[in-house]
């Protein structure tokens, strides 16, 4: 059966943030991230296919979105549902420790079968 | 847009265990699970139709699997993906403090529209 820590096995180096997949099935993705001071590039804006729902489990990190004036921030235990396609960045991420990050990917649809008209 | 904090309105009374939920949507669901000293009931075994991810935020838990002898001990951090209908139960949590769960239930199948034959 799988099963890891999402403290472990944290690289040492982080010239760039650090994505893994934990599980990845049909209409979800579990991944952790890990950041140290990163930010999204000057002018780049997620703009996401799928809701994510986020989670800080160390560090911290303030996220910006394109339609809100304040800057979110994030310490840990602090999570933030991002509906699809709702533009953000992330601002900052603290530059004296790793933020570690879980996140879910998920498709807002139900995915009931498609039944075509008699 | 929805934001909280996994460690936030933590009842103080926890005669039974306590789920809430976080994200509900097609085909996945995010819960926090808290529990204090609870297991689950004599001879009781989870059966899921979902797979379910399951992570320790805080606390301790043991869990038993029916087709394993050893109990998978989880402290903070520990996670575990039990495939669905793969039956398992909790043993032990921790007594002496309050054991924070994250817990995401998903689909496993890919949620391809279903196209009947010409």
């Amino acid at each position: 059966m799988e099963r890891g820590n999402v403290f472990a096995r944290i690289p040492a180096d982080l010239a760039d943030e650090r994505f893994d997949e934990i599980v990845t099935a049909g209409a979800v993705k579990v991944e952790r991230i890990v950041s140290e001071g990163h930010s999204s590039p000057a002018g780049f804006w997620y703009d996401q296919e799928r809701s994510e729902w986020v989670l800080v489990l160390r560090g911290s990190a303030g996220l910006r979105f394109d339609d809100a004036a304040e800057v979110v921030v994030l310490k840990p235990g602090d999570w933030l549902n991002i509906p699809a396609h709702r533009k953000h960045r992330v601002e900052w991420t603290d530059p004296a420790e790793k933020t570690i990050w879980l996140a879910v990917h998920y498709d807002n649809a139900p995915h009931s079968l498609y039944v075509p008209a008699a």
